[in-house]
């Protein structure tokens, strides 16, 4: 009936997530509210733990990618669940360690990372450097002799595939600000400087294709190009690389219309594709880590607002006004987004009634979502927002001075909070 | 030689805000680091001072729009200039209320105000709430008669004037989340109704037609429908309405090409139409409230940077990576927005080396902008971006986990933090 399984519908007719009522929720903690299923969490976890058990022989790991999300209760689930965490930058980092995430499961990306944050990731003892570009190698590896380790590589490369979505996420063409590209020699010449660096130990190599991808072609793709080129690099370097990460980017379902296929599908034919060309090119199969982010949260998420106004402009269109908008989700205004939208009081009604779903901010473009139907809305009316655990949260901003909303995770139909509400003094924090 | 008059070269060769040398303003005090021209901002504020007392015989005032950058500084500045202050949330009345600014310069906007928020500024006396549909009339009359009050409301209204610019920024016309409508009969309707509203006080009405406007032609057609409007108000309820508020959108300069004509155009041209169509209508010329935001701000600020690694992609293009992005400036990939740049340390060189400029975000439309020339940076330079001071700091995120900047303002080449840079501590203050 809803477009993630997180939700469903009780006796009193209202939505639920991870068993508890929205409209209780809300009522409780405010709105506008993050509500996060933990339960569906762990087993979008599980998914890919049990894939990598089935179609790798457990040599892998997948690493969640906590810039869809990232607080400490999230980290903390992720760690129960034997994940690898994906952080992207210092403050990611230091929220792992703070919610006690095993540094030696961190991959560190980022495409420009200050000299500051490689330190922290040293000293940390985080498992592997994601590195981009030869500068953050340098300064790598200047880091790691002064504090006198040694530090576990992958390099991030940009394998030449196009995953065809949206201009914003195609990030694997040769066109990119992330990673060096094989195609143009440059991989190469990172490798060869890689291996004249005695503080960094190369053990793998990195690409990551795209995002919201709908098909097991360009997985397949970049499978092939990247343990073709960890065959070139053993004919050419005499290193035998033995891990290979490929990213995230795994679809999924905002709307019913999206379709992506099972996380099994794209396993078996990534499977498939790496026995074959690691056969092909007589490559010991190597270890491989998954980075999914938005697989992981994305669906368990639920946001809730209250209607302030249900605005209709005969001859027009319909505004229901709600007390959130583009500061908590900005994925409508950046990327048009699509949504499942719900009246969370009046689940069970039919959607007949044609609105735009806009938010509090002073900006046009603060719109959820345009001309959905919905259960007619009311003031005073809980309307939930489907599938907005990834990039929601972590993209928010504070346009209007907007607080921040509050996070709980419900498990089992018992919600605890996860992030406080932010005040109005939190907002000027750090005014003078 | 700069977009802005804010900016200058020095001696050295180096860009200079308010006299201040940038490339100094980066190592005392950290990039990315916004830094604020006070003294632009006050010229700025006494451009409307000057003509309104021109214009308006000193019938009017100008309201900052603090969305454009609210924080304490900001506002004690437009305080200490005389200007009112024009708020959209509770988190700007907040702040307006903490910096001292005067309660009864405020005008409270904003098109779904919680029945906190208006608490809040019916408690503080803010001296206009901007009413902005019939939901929010009942809630302010109901809040005012709980503390014995009576508030002095503005409608807003849709005048149907289309200022034709960019699709997100268009307010004006009919199909608006914003205010209600002239021609639908809307408007009319929630005036009777406040007329038989006990705790306010309809003192004028309200239009705000877009944003980045380069011509006087649409202030112009709203002034005289709004006057006509409430010509027509009086003859149908014989309310005089003795103040209009035509709202902000004055454009602003942010790349060369822009041409913005100066405010003296776009206010004789107001004052004319004001004049003339009074005079068809036998109207008293009413009191004149304007709300730049962009005007006031956006031209005094400049964000500063640190160039990471510039990578070159032989046969595609080259990439300047800093060490901010889309969480402090997130123009570029909301609206495709075009800034003036500079190398702040090369700042007397050509610009002769095409490149594009992007962040440090794990996203690939992370970027601030594409293809454009600049000095031929390098790792360690400090690269400006002009033009900033508006709808960057107040649109700023977290992306990525990302601390906000710190900002400066300057005067007369003196530094003073007006907001700390942010810290890991503060990004988790609400973790749980």
């Amino acid at each position: 009936m809803f477009v993630s399984d997180a939700c469903a519908l009780n006796d009193a007719g209202h939505l639920t997530v991870g068993g508890a009522d929205t409209v209780e929720l809300a009522e409780r903690f405010g709105t506008p509210l993050y509500v996060m299923d933990e339960e569906k969490i762990r087993r979008n976890c599980r998914d890919f733990t049990s894939a990598i058990n089935k179609y790798f022989h457990g040599n892998g790991l997948a690493y969640y990618a906590s810039k869809a999300l990232c607080c400490k209760a999230i980290c903390r689930v992720a760690a129960e669940e034997g994940m690898g965490l994906d952080v992207v930058s210092g403050g990611e980092l230091y929220t792992a360690l703070e919610a006690g995430f095993p540094p030696q499961r961190i991959a560190f990306h980022g495409n420009n990372k200050s000299e500051e944050e490689i330190f922290l990731g040293v000293e940390a003892g985080v498992g592997r450097f994601m590195v981009d570009n030869a500068d953050e190698l340098e300064a790598l590896d200047a880091c790691a002799a002064k504090l006198n380790k040694t530090v576990c590589i992958h390099l991030r490369l940009s394998p030449g595939v196009d995953a065809h979505v949206h201009d914003f996420i195609k990030t694997g063409k040769i066109d990119s600000k992330f990673g060096v590209a094989i195609q143009t020699g440059q991989a190469m010449e990172l490798i060869r400087l890689a291996l004249q660096k005695k503080h960094v130990q190369l053990t793998g190599l990195h690409c990551h294709i795209g995002s919201q991808i709908f098909s097991e072609e360009p997985f397949v793709l970049a499978t092939q190009v990247m343990i073709r080129f960890m065959a070139e690099v053993r004919a050419q370097t005499g290193l035998l690389l033995q891990e290979l990460t490929l990213g995230g980017g795994f679809g999924v379902r905002y709307v019913p219309a999206d379709d992506p296929k099972p996380l099994d599908v794209y396993m078996q034919a990534i499977s498939s594709a790496l026995e074959t060309t690691c056969s092909d090119t007589d490559l010991p199969v190597p270890a491989l880590f998954f980075e999914p982010g938005r697989y992981i949260v994305a669906a368990a998420g639920v946001t809730l607002y209250k209607v302030g106004c249900v605005k209709e402009i005969p001859g027009y269109r319909s505004y229901t006004l709600v007390d959130g908008g583009m500061p908590d989700n900005p994925r409508y205004i950046l990327y048009g987004a699509e949504y499942d939208v719900t009246v969370a009081n009046k689940a069970s009604l039919p959607k007949n009634y044609l609105t735009t779903l806009a938010g509090k901010c002073c900006e046009s473009g603060d719109l959820i979502q345009e001309n959905i139907l919905l259960q007619k809305p009311q003031r005073g009316d809980i309307v939930a927002v489907l599938t907005t655990g990834a990039y929601n949260y972590s993209m928010a901003s504070h346009y209007n001075r907007l607080p921040n909303p509050a996070m709980v995770l419900v498990r089992n139909g018992e919600a605890k909070p996860a992030i406080r509400r932010e005040t109005y003094q939190d907002l000027l924090r750090n005014d003078l």
